[in-house]
Parts: structure tokens; sequence; C-alpha cells
């Protein structure tokens, strides 16, 4: 079950580095990407990055609305995760339904989020014109966060103690992916 | 042993999000420091992001040299990489030294090695003063890459026969890493 979470836990929630899900809404139309390169930028105001090329469609849904969420998949997503990140809503308008996508919506957000992730990050996107023209980079200040309870509960994630199908997933290239593996405590 | 990798190699070394060691030097001061808050930003030129506080003795050093490396640390560093995280060069000059880091350089690069990591990134700064005032966030060039052959041969990364000990880091906060998991390959 998805818990509300507060925002100070966000930057958690990637900091270990997973490949993310974007996603957005403008004009009534909605769509949702792959990322690998997505990452934490600041704690208080909770912000973060993520690169986003010109030729995505999702690039654009972001820039009409203001909004966008980052969402943490699970590995039993991993061809989900493929597909959305291989496939553009510009050749294929079904493809949300073709890669077998479900959409939900929290209350007070009118940004679409995919069923079953891990954590999901609602964010407004932060103008800054220079980046995204030259970097292809996209800066979110976050405005809510949740996390399902299997994966993530008491602040912390569980990858201790759940099945490979509930960890995290860390992208390489050519559909190759690392699930988050064992941990290890220091001090 | 470390091989040279063609640069079009380097985002595939932090493609999956591995924390980083960052180091620099200027005015003949060395420093390296951790860094969760590392990600790449583009294939060709080849570029990198970093998340640097304004506290950290490190940045200081990059900004005047304009040049820097991200390294990814093995498990077997996890010690390392949070003692170098903890501690500041402002509060403890000999803390290279009592963090167990012994340094090198690759010739035609006067940019401190951290000996022992996974991967070497040896990047020339960006300078974007609004990013790094505004977001503590510093861009870099990729201008050399290395990876060690016990962990990156023929082009990829090994984690899926290597022992725990040579497998990469997540790091999550409060001394939890998560090394780098198995393998799932997609399509």
């Amino acid at each position: 079950m998805l818990q509300a979470l507060e925002l100070s836990q966000a930057t958690r929630l990637i900091n270990h580095g997973p490949v993310v899900m974007v996603s957005a809404k403008a004009g009534g139309v909605e769509n949702v990407m792959s990322a690998a390169w997505a990452c934490a930028l600041d704690y208080a105001p909770a912000r973060v990055t993520v690169v986003l090329d010109k030729g995505a469609f999702t690039r654009g849904l972001l820039e009409q609305s203001g909004w966008f969420a980052l969402q943490v998949p699970l590995a039993a997503q991993a061809e989900t995760v493929l597909a959305v990140g291989s496939q553009s809503r510009k050749n294929n308008p079904a493809k949300l339904g073709d890669c077998g996508v479900k959409l939900f919506y929290q209350a007070g957000f009118d940004v679409p989020l995919v069923q079953g992730c891990g954590a999901y990050l609602i964010c407004r996107l932060l103008p800054e014109p220079h980046n995204q023209q030259t970097y292809d980079l996209f800066i979110g200040e976050v405005a809510a966060v949740w996390a399902d309870d299997r994966v993530y509960a008491d602040g912390r994630w569980l990858f201790d103690s759940v099945p490979d199908e509930l960890k995290t997933l860390h992208y390489v290239g050519n559909g190759l992916f690392y699930r988050t593996g064992k941990g290890l405590k220091v001090g």
C-alpha cells in the first residue's frame, strides 16, 4: 500500500541511483518514459534533476504543464521500463497501452503515475531555460512523495528482506539492469 | 589492472547510479570527498553532473583548478567512502592519511586519483556559475576514462561474476550502502 512520506525523505528514495520512470500530462495527453539519468539535487527544499532528450515526447508535456513525476520501478517491471524507454509516443500514440502501463492519480495532483512502482515523487518544474536547452537538464522541486510499504517502511528501504522482484533497478544499457543488491552497513 | 577506455564508455561507468568519490587538486593541495549525487549528463561529448556542497573543501579545489575526477569505489572501500564523505579537510588537514586514502596520477593529468577504485573519469569543469551558486551543481566534460579489468572488461561491468567486495556501491544514508546486485537482461 502507498504511504505518504515527508518531503525530507524524497531524496532517500533515489539516493541509491535507481533507474526511474518519468511521467507528465498536458492538454489531456499523458505519457511515460524511462530515465537512468535522474539524481537528487537538494534536501530542503527537496529537489531532483533529470535529463530528458529533445526528442522525448514526455519532455514537451512537462514543459507545457510545469509538472512531472519520478517513480522508482521494481524489478518485476523491468520489461515495462525498457519498453517505455525504447518506444516514443511520437511514433506510437498507443505506446502506454502497448507497453502495459496502467496509470493512476493521487488526490490534488494532475500528474499521471504508473501503477506498481516502489516510490513516487511528484515534482514542480523549476524553469531553467539555459540548462534545458544546452544540457537537456531539468530541475524539479518535490511537492509530494509516496512509497509502497512492501519495499519502504519506517524511513528505509527493505531490500535485504524483499524478494528479487521487489528490488529496485540500476540500468546499464542494451536492456541490462542490475537489481539492488545486499546491504552493507559501515560504522 | 587499469585499462584506458574510449570516452564513449564514460557514462556507462556511472549509469547504474553508484556512489562516487570526487577528487581535485589546486595549489599543490589534494583532496577527496564522497558524493552520492553524481550523474551522467551526455554521451558525446561525455559529460557528468555532481552536487558539491558549499562547505566542501574539494569544491574549492576544483573551482580553482577547473579539473576534477569521479571515481567509482568498490565495496571493499566502503569504510573509506564513508570516512572521506564524513570528514572535512577544513577541520582535519590530515584527512586523507587518516582515512587511509592513497593517491596516484595518470600521465598527462594533474588530478589525484584514489587507489583501488573500479573506474575513473577525469573531467574538465564546464563553468556554469548560476548552477554552481544556486544549486551547488557542477558539470564536467570527461577528458579521460579508465576501468579496472577485474570489474569491467570488453565494454561491460562484470558484477555477475565478481565477489562481493568487488561490487560497486549505492549509498542510502547513515552509513548504509547497497552493493550492486544480480543482473537482469530484458529483450
